[in-house]
């Protein structure tokens, strides 16, 4: 890995972000072929969170966030920060006074492969965290890192500029040469459900819904009366 | 395993599923014997949910939702349903249409050993579930399992019919033919432990209401004024 | 490990302890040197308590809570119950009744190394815990185990009178004879602090705020305009 | 659960066990229609042992081994003892005396949800055990628990007499019922592959052997010479 | 993710690949700058095997071993395959039958994020596997994923070509455009070490030989004679 | 915690050093009154070796080994060394030249609550080590830790100079000022085992030899012949 901080991040079509952050992290990674999703032991630290943005990316140490300080002047209005870190670590890399620094720069939230602190305060800041753990463990500013060069965060390679799209089930990554693609197959998705929701209110069944009777028939499902009969 | 559906559930007596579903899991389990309690990882997706109902149980395959939909059409008014796995697994099995199917059918709730997405919309619902992971993994519908066969969920074996009672504290699965003396057992306790709750308040202390002194003079337990004296 | 209860426990100074309340544990952490925190599997059981006072620990065997109803009777106004374990456990060791039994002495809160039940109830009578699991599982009153000796829970090893400050960053213990140093520090960095934010807020970068862009030069930062100069 | 011991057990058919622990766990479990098998988490203490046998089955307490002792007057040449927990526990329940007593009465192992000691001590003796844990955490003899009612044992639901099949894949159970079937399909089983691997070693393709081609094209995968074809 | 098979992949150096097998993955891994390390659960089957080799590399479905099928007929003497998972599994995705045709192509050895079987027999044909887990549980072949395209696999990104290094201490993944030079501060590194181990056999302190001792008093560190003057 | 070297270290007795040593971790477990044990997920990084010394401890930041050198310089012939981290960690910061270095003092093996690497190295030279993983991450020398303070180390508390024993069953810490008398009651365990294990051997149930029956009786326990009785 070379120490180095890439300025110009080309960023996803901000209308399929808009239609991504509205359509929420499971329905856009159906859309994307079930495909980019993080690792779910990533949580928000606050429930109700719905977020989408061009990832500003960075790699950091276990341990050690000098290279968020260094991130924050690399953001722009609507950016989400993801940071992946070289080695597992839950420490509390990130805290109230870098959401601080952050917002004043209108990013909408972070996306971090290690720990949180001042959870407190950042919900009452409504500044949303995705993170591996929350710890208080303090950081070190020792050791370089990365900015805006392909991150591994939680198990999914994140491009600076790809959309990242993260709710109360987790967090996706539509790369950005497939936003605008993945959003109007999401969109579609969204308006079917719509219908479907109907249908299953009035009392339809899903196996009708979807003609899988002929199906789990061919595969061999059998019916009986009683426990004694299988 | 034969890949089947049992259409017959003998289920628990409705009488002793509403006491247990009053007192709750710790109770109820404590009334059992201190046995049938799911493993702590199974976790509400909300908080605040208390449910109790006979199992309608469902055995799948990792990452295969198949037979949660095969399931609904054996659910009744009031049922739980249980889904085992044959291997771990995380992703959401199970999310807002299917908890329409089953509310639409009058579903209590559902208890899963695997992951659940679509949580917001699900605390909207007031649907309650106990889940492995929140995951927004999508899952397909390829490989046959079975409904109401005995299925091993969190480390507990679970017959058709079975009282599963869920809240907080966790899942307790007590056996349809121990379910109207565990309610007895259950409610007396509740009774009991009401008048303890109110002599704890008045500064007793439990040493002495459940008489301890005696046992831990003889199991050798010693005062000693100072750390100097161990 | 003697089985032993030590009467007299020598406090922090209150003071001391009422300004680590009010600071908070990621504050307190950072003014002890970065050092004392439990691990961060210590979870706690609602959101928005923080506390600090002086421990009375507990060594416990696991599934066995026998020695914490030994303990409530060695509790004064203002403690914090800290339970250890002589092996990893998850079960339910803590609920309902033994906090109705602190509550009646004014112990402000439990951290324990195990599992906690009747979170629901916990909650509504707000008495807050810190714990590694919620579960039902019940206990058994079988072995010894010891009051007020020094613990390890969670990771950190804690001396009867020690200050154990909790908030929803997790646990940090500072030891007595450092409580007021500590508390000293702990103020000045939360004072520092306000300042920083509003910096911070007004559009400031911390890099500059720290003076960290010489560093980061000197570490051999290189900055470049795209991708294909890394 | 109701503290109690099952003298007569009836056990699944010899010759069946002699097949199941011939062909090993992998086959045994495709045999069985993968089914049956125990979480992977259970290890065996040392590589290279290959055992089936009848189980004897015991419900303990986390950290008490008094039904162990209870058991082994139950067991009879052959057989494998299996040992389920109530809760989650790593303490070390079983050791070089129990084994030398489970020995002298011909038993060929053990299974157990909970940890294991002296285990140089049991690979000198060739008395294989698999465990979830390695560790000399001493347990007591307090609380009882059952010998030979159904356990769930590392996932699965074990009925005494069932066949236990382990080796260095894990561990997997054989309903004593279906043992005779699932014998004659595993060894049918082991006999297709004895073929199918000498096709391998001569070059042939798995894709070819098992005609996938056309499958895979009907799902709709595409072969493309480049990257930058995809 | 497009259902995709990259026939042509550009291989990394040979030459680079021989030297990088040579030294290890702990001296490769500090030759990158400390990068590139798959994370610490992946653990070789059996102790011993060093290999290194250019990854041809495989997306598959969890529980799903399809496309490892596919994979093998793109295997070319000498390759390493790497296969990635679109959701954290365990199940045997891997056995002795497959071991057999990729070691009719000349095949080195596997690096999978699941779970492989027969380690019993992979051990006697001397076919080293990195895996997460051991587990007999088998598999479908159902859903298609990727052969050659990157993949993540334990927490680093792969790329079709780039060396992939595996001992005993892991697995560390050396891009293809990065090999030579690595492949040469390698060596360099190991030829260093070899005159420091002597040094150290005679004797020496690396606090010495290093010069450390000017760095941590600068830092602060204080040497005291005995615990009361801390 | 302040950065500091202790440099004289009052260590345990030789003599209940050497008997430690010889009767191994459980023995010695039991001995102390069931305590002391570290956690079972430190493991030996080969199988077979046993070891006790006087500890000499470390306490390291996560991922930084700079005080594990600065420690080598306060060991003498015998010693057993200790690391603990302020965080959790898994990086391999101790390998073949810090060992070398050690060997050189005489040192008899390391136990480290993070990550080890050249583990194959190590074998050969027969320097045991009890890790909590094995991994390649290689660290830094950044930030100051201490040397020779208590340190908690998997969960127990190691004073300099305590006895560290170490085997196959895990890691015990038996504090210097109870070394003698705990290596007396060991050393009487250990006999009074050889006449057990003869007895067990030629039959004998410990049912009998430990005069259970009665107990088990009083307790409650049920003998009935068959399932149905239950």
């Amino acid at each position: 890995m070379k120490p180095v901080v890439v300025r110009n991040v080309k960023r996803a079509d901000p209308d399929a972000v808009g239609t991504l952050e509205a359509v929420g992290v499971s329905t856009a990674h159906e859309a994307l072929g079930r495909f980019g999703l993080m690792k779910p032991y990533l949580r928000p630290i606050y429930a109700g969170a719905q977020i989408a943005g061009p990832a500003v990316t960075v790699l950091a140490q276990p341990g050690d966030n000098w290279m968020i300080h260094v991130a924050v002047e690399q953001c722009q209005k609507g950016d989400v920060l993801v940071v992946g870190c070289t080695a597992d670590n839950t420490d509390g890399m990130f805290g109230e006074l870098l959401a601080t620094g952050l917002r004043a720069r209108g990013v909408k939230g972070l996306v971090i492969d290690a720990g949180c602190r001042d959870v407190k305060t950042l919900k009452e800041m409504d500044f949303p965290v995705w993170s591996k753990a929350i710890s208080a463990k303090g950081t070190v500013k020792a050791t370089l890192g990365a900015v805006n060069i392909p991150v591994v965060c939680a198990g999914v390679n994140v491009e600076p500029g790809d959309v990242v799209v993260a709710d109360d089930d987790g967090v996706v990554v539509v790369p950005k040469k497939l936003a605008v693609e993945t959003a109007q197959k999401a969109q579609k998705r969204k308006d079917d459900e719509d219908g479907k929701r109907k249908q299953l209110e009035a009392g339809a069944l899903s196996l009708d819904m979807y003609n899988m009777r002929e199906g789990l028939a061919k595969a061999g499902l059998r019916y009986v009366d009683n426990p004694e009969d299988v």
